[in-house]
């Protein structure tokens, strides 16, 4: 506890004066003002972030964690519970398709046993940090202790200790089958929503498996009346361990002045755990895809963030962050290496 | 007018099997189905256009068409007419917006002086293929005779031709100062819809500049009088040299099934225009960006063509087509690279 306490407290808000400095420069570039939108957003957000008014990339991290759910075996999944260890495997060897897009933006996948319910050997790649072999059932009582649920954030804190340095930028992923059930009951729990508006398919159940989770979620709910003031009783109550994780890892990369770019909906439920222990944090986020997932909406809109990937993904593991990144990177680029109206020798706009 | 008409002639539509053989293959990946949503669209569209059931990419081109507008006299625009031969030489520098997000995409700029007016001198990077210098101002009279229009198209063809072979993806982009008020004008010419609804801004206009626009545009078309059912007379009549060559590039790819990735809001004027002479070329088309300029989606729809790329762009120069590349590549290789359940021993989903 003492490790995530002392995290929060380093957190600063970022400078809006760097912000606006960044912005003039983009608008001496040789374009209309305002015309590359969000590029130039992200690019001053990354002037703001790093406090570096050459701000630059050099290391692309996504961080992909396991963990199982207890609430598994009350049928909310359309995959049985062995594919988180067995996916595991396919990223460890490259087959994945968070393999294949970090590939493509030049990022390194770091994959985290945070709470796998199988005993990994060591493996290349595999970094272990188990905390729990699973989740318990949330729908008979809480997924772990609040002691198992802050070494969980503190495991993410430390990932973004070892791994951060500056020119970082990290991405968060998760794989746990059964996941979006407890990321669900969490945003029902923060926001006071009706389960139904917060829930979704998840990897694509039927109608009759959607009513299920549903009722899942409400009595995980009912039987752990988890308390929205206290983020922590929510995440230890209907959360787990790769939520927590990706709540400790934003934690971390916020209090390193790392930008941190979540992917979907789980991940956005880990963020949304560390935007309530400290709303200084959404400074360091970018929003990447806008998921299929119900919900979703819900958990930026309170964070104040605004996805840019409209590819309707629904798959995790970092997928939606590792496509962001490379727009993010794009924004840098452009912010370093265009031309302003001067050096290019164009006329301005007419006053 | 010979090439323009067997070029059309050439264009077959796609086989829609392949895309179902596709999709089988993506349906096999370790992944939940669709859970890479318009990723896996992507796979499918570039499979059914090069006829390759193990599709790639290896040579990424923006094709940069450059032209004037002699209505830029009528002050609407918030730039000077000069500004379109400036920025051609920062295109062959290196230091405009499409530089750097072509180099970020792995792709080549060819920059194509296809109307302006101006004499270049030979330069490395430029490609000189004038056919006239600015089109005539059109709230006075047709942009330009039906002979040059054809002249322009059948120059975006032969460059197709000539820059096109298997694994090349097209992407098309422009420059001319005032060119959205052409554009414009084509829309309000083949939907009938009111010009208000389809003008936006282009670089930044006022309130007063925006009106002067819609006046100039409805001028422009009462005086030329456009027959919708004939886009050789839109195009000539109220359209633009630029404009004219982006639609010979979308024919001459869809001719040698070469995919084309359409930019914003002129491009996509010019993607319809050949789809006005064959809609059979809507399938080799990707578009990319959602433009802030009204009018864009109008064309997207009237076409069946959705985007994907949601920055708030609105600098042209194939920018976004740009962006759009980096995406679609990234479909190429999770159709490519991820592996099946069974290579991955991974469980599938439940019956």
């Amino acid at each position: 506890m003492g490790k995530l306490v002392e995290t929060l407290g380093k957190i600063a808000p970022v400078d809006q004066a760097l912000m606006e400095d960044a912005q003039a420069r983009l608008d001496n570039l040789t374009k209309p003002k305002d015309s590359l939108g969000r590029l130039e957003e992200f690019a001053r957000k990354m002037v703001a972030i790093t406090g570096n008014t050459k701000p630059y990339i050099d290391k692309k991290l996504i961080f992909t964690f396991a963990g199982d759910h207890g609430v598994a075996a009350e049928g909310v999944s359309a995959f049985p519970k062995e594919v988180t260890m067995q996916m595991v495997y396919n990223f460890l060897r490259g087959g994945a398709g968070i393999n294949v897009l970090s590939r493509h933006a030049g990022a390194e996948v770091v994959v985290v046993d945070i709470g796998v319910d199988f005993e990994f050997e060591d493996a290349p790649g595999l970094v272990k940090r188990k905390v729990i072999r699973g989740t318990k059932n949330i729908r008979k009582g809480p997924a772990m202790t609040r002691e198992e649920a802050v070494r969980c954030i503190e495991a993410g804190i430390v990932l973004a200790e070892e791994y951060g340095t500056k020119g970082s930028v990290f991405g968060t992923g998760e794989m746990g089958i059964a996941n979006t059930t407890p990321s669900s009951a969490m945003i029902a729990a923060f926001s006071g929503l009706p389960v139904e508006e917060v829930t979704g398919r998840g990897t694509g159940i039927d109608e009759r498996g959607f009513k299920n989770k549903v009722q899942v979620i409400e009595d995980a709910l009912r039987v752990n009346n988890p308390d929205p003031s206290d983020p922590l009783d929510v995440l230890s109550k209907v959360g787990g361990a790769e939520i927590a994780g990706i709540a400790g890892l934003v934690i971390g990369a916020a209090s390193m002045r790392i930008p941190v770019v979540i992917d979907g909906f789980i991940s956005t439920a880990g963020a949304l755990v560390a935007y309530e222990l400290q709303p200084k944090v959404r400074d360091y986020i970018f929003a990447s895809h806008n998921s299929v997932e119900k919900g979703h909406r819900v958990m930026l809109d309170r964070m104040g963030l605004r996805p840019f990937v409209d590819l309707d993904l629904r798959l995790g593991e970092g997928t939606g962050a590792a496509i962001a990144i490379t727009l993010i990177e794009a924004a840098v680029k452009i912010y370093n290496e265009m031309a302003t109206f001067g050096d290019a020798g164009v006329s301005g706009q007419n006053a």
